[in-house]
């Protein structure tokens, strides 16, 4: 049976090739000036040396679980880079006592009586792919234990309604299941976070996700029609399957975002997409950030809709290009444009969005003869950037990425100031790195900015030259107003900056709701709130 | 200075002209078989017998208040059948004891802390609009009296940003002041209920309200940006001005549509909208409701951005038509479809939504000659609306609207459900009468439908009679699985159905944020939860 990396992304058996990787050894050698050498490979689970599982054993019969190595191991965290640094090293901090495995909601519940009665705390495993600690079974001292709760076996789909284009599965499917038991009706949830292959719908509700496509379709907030969540104290609640409401605040809205805080979500009707028959993507090049930036406002300020729309900053349009073709040559924002739809020709919609953008001086690809391996390229390698961050991390270097929005009217100098705050604790951490930017949401009001560094490791001092970079890029994030995530999620890893970017009275409010759901804060403690 | 009325809509000068009144009396003739008799007027606010303020007197001076009689008639209620039957009878059944009038959020906290010394309860009144109980100082006896909080003198305009398309407002401002701001930087709320002229964006924010540009604009929900609110201790917050985040829950969306419970909202930065260059509307005509609304689900399905959608089914047709020209005429079901843009032409997303019209065989109204009045004159009354109400209340008929919503399986059905069961009841009370009934906002997963209802009313028992029929189509909405309120909001009046609505999870986690934030209950009590 194919087995997940507890140590990378994906599946023990995929990587990046020896062609790829021979690739990303020149382009680091001529960007950094080093040959990156292979480091030590992780060690085997049975060399691990996990601490005995704390909870009483044998665990009941009542739902399924493991005390397995592998499955402890494969729990202990997500996909952070802080994770998998770890992990390579053989280091796990917080394996968990107990993976769970419930194939149905009462066995669910099962699972919460037992953790209530033996005293246990619980994180709700999604598919694991959280990049900010949000799955790391680190909790305070006062619980007898842990347990992972991997909803993989609540993996069904429930109903396919074409005419509402809704679709209702239970929590722990992944993308691409989901996708494929859609596609027969001519449906596709749209939804394309970089996680896709292995991250849950209840994973994305719970934190908020974003993904390729949510320029014009929205975050799964939008997406989200009605939840089935579970409370701490085992009692289950439907919404009602409504377009929208007014009675009271939005039932949803409570438990998206939520984190696993407020209980677990275990099934939802969510809204899909007919698939585009008509589809355009376009790259335009710019002279500078600023304009192109403003054409990226302009435009969907404009009504035209684009289904997604992307800003690429020099740095991020030269390793595009230099990923793809092997060199480096000096290049220019871009901004790449996409229009679908399955009813209509996108035509016009380009039009009136290129005429947008030529007027802040853009030009695009087939007028200035930008490289169609630019957009293309771009989104090729979209997917396989978590393999890129393994082969790099196996390399002994920093490499993360990091992501946040910003209303337009601070948009060009917030993403100046993040930047060089983040590449001068960089360069102060690692001697040389650099620091890439690009944009990856647009909405009228405002943008969101993805920035990606790398930097050299010292062996053995990755961490803290990691937390020393990550400190500096989320403080100036905070002092200029932006979020400290703008679709990865609060997890441990941004929980110190969640203070001054909230509200206490929120919070006041959310412990409220938490107190009244789960009295002994089993669930999840420690993320969002520090 | 103008006054409004304490038992009907608008000022005190305002009102159907004599003609408008006139074709109305002629029409419920030739509908009912009645000449409608003006009732006695309401009485002055002198003869209607106020008992004594039971709150400490006078009031401390540290935020400005008022006990007059008329003040505290004006703040007894809102605007719905029920408040203005009663009314207009001379029946006030729950006048606040004190009416506050904040000029700025210290003087609200001052007056929040005086409510909680004296024990009293808080009603947020916002514009004193509400359809649906939502500002009646109904509240448990264990309260020593009541305070309605009026926040007309919180209506500053704080900042406008054409480049993020946002504003700043305090959370008194009426639309028509919101607008009139925002109308030099070419901008526009354009949200428009029908209670525009009289309600305040925090009332808008606090019901989840709607309006006539929803269907491409969203409803308030999606227009806030970020919220300034104060918790019932005297705590404010703010949270972030941000396109979106992913740091724990919205924090945002736990007061939109709070109906005071949490707190008041004192601030908001809203999203609004270029003031639109290119406009077109259009009525297409249909055989059979079934195909008017399929047409509205392929339209919107089609991702074509309607900015006003509506079906009127052939009884909204016959009487939309027949108040504009007197005349009734057997009337079929209509789309009302609109689009509009600041940026470029709509024709091409209008000669594609009519395409999608005709496939379902709709004939738009320049093929068929439908009247341009049934569409513009449709719009017409709409701001109308309430001042017809008022007339027929004066004549002692039954006459109310409500309004749901529910996913496109079920539409159709849905709607015959209703109407019947509402239509049953109308004419079991009333022995004869009418239900009208159109959809108001379409979304890509359903649509929201609007009903009116007319009857004869006996002498002093309008309200039974109202009663009975309140019940039985809010029965049937919720047997049907609609919502009780799709924008109206839950107030008192709904309360008894939001316990089949909403899961007790969700009761259970917003009364524990309640009691964090309010611990004695003493805001708005009575709303949402029965």
């Amino acid at each position: 049976m194919r087995r997940r990396k507890y140590w990378g992304w994906g599946y023990e058996d995929e990587g990046l090739s020896s062609a790829e990787e021979a690739r990303l050894g020149s382009l680091l050698a001529t960007f950094f000036g080093v040959t990156p050498a292979p480091g030590s490979a992780p060690p085997p689970v049975e060399a691990l040396g996990l601490p005995a599982s704390r909870l009483p054993s044998p665990p009941p019969a009542s739902f399924a679980s493991s005390v397995s190595a592998y499955d402890r191991v494969l729990h202990a965290g997500g996909r952070s880079y802080r994770d998998l640094v770890r992990f390579r090293s053989g280091r796990v901090d917080h394996p968990p006592d107990l993976v769970a495995f419930p194939a149905s909601v009462s066995e669910l519940v099962a699972c919460l009586e037992w953790v209530d009665r033996v005293g246990a705390a619980v994180i709700p495993f999604g598919g694991g792919t959280s990049v900010t600690g949000g799955v790391e079974p680190a909790v305070p001292a006062r619980f007898s234990g842990t347990v992972s709760l991997d909803l993989s076996r609540l993996n069904r789909v429930l109903a396919v309604d074409p005419l509402a284009q809704l679709v209702h599965v239970e929590a722990g499917i992944l993308g691409p299941d989901l996708d494929a038991a859609l596609k027969p009706h001519g449906l596709s949830i749209r939804h394309y976070p970089q996680s896709y292959y292995f991250s849950t719908v209840g994973g994305w509700i719970a934190t908020r996700s974003g993904g390729h496509y949510s320029t014009l379709l929205g975050k799964i907030d939008t997406r989200v029609c009605a939840l089935e969540v579970v409370a701490p104290n085992g009692t289950v609640g439907a919404t009602r399957k409504l377009p929208s409401s007014s009675i009271g605040p939005d039932p949803n809205a409570l438990w998206i975002g939520s984190e696993g805080l407020l209980g677990v979500i275990t099934k939802a009707w969510l809204r899909v997409h007919p698939l585009p028959r008509f589809k355009k993507t376009v790259g335009v090049q710019f002279q500078e950030l600023g304009h192109a930036l403003e054409a990226a406002r302009r435009i969907v300020q404009a009504g035209l809709y684009p289904v997604h729309l992307r800003v690429l900053d020099p740095f991020e349009a030269m390793m595009s290009a230099a990923f793809t073709s092997g060199l480096f040559e000096e290049a220019r924002p871009v901004l790449i444009l996409g229009f679908e739809s399955a009813a209509q020709e996108v035509d016009a919609m380009l039009e009136a969005a290129l005429a947008q953008a030529a007027a802040c001086g853009g030009k695009t690809a087939s007028a200035r003869g930008t490289k169609a391996d630019e957009v293309e390229g771009w989104r090729h390698i979209f997917f396989r950037q978590p393999y890129v961050r393994d082969t790099l991390i196996g390399w002994g270097l920093i490499a993360d990425t990091f992501e946040t929005a910003i209303p337009w009217d601070r948009a060009e100098a917030f993403y100046h100031e993040v930047r060089e705050a983040t590449l001068e604790a960089v360069e102060e951490q690692c001697g040389a790195g650099a620091v890439l930017g690009r944009t990856t949401h647009a909405y009228p009001d405002g943008v969101a900015f993805y920035f990606t560094f790398f930097g050299r490791g010292r062996p053995g001092e990755q961490l803290e030259q990691w937390s020393a970079i990550k400190k500096a890029a989320t403080d100036a994030v905070a002092r200029g107003g932006g979020t400290a995530s703008h679709h990865h999620a609060c997890g441990r890893d941004h929980a110190p900056w969640s203070e001054q970017e909230l509200p206490s009275i929120w919070k006041a409010a959310l412990l409220g709701a938490k107190a009244a759901l789960d009295p002994r804060g089993a669930m999840n403690p420690g993320v969002v709130f520090p």
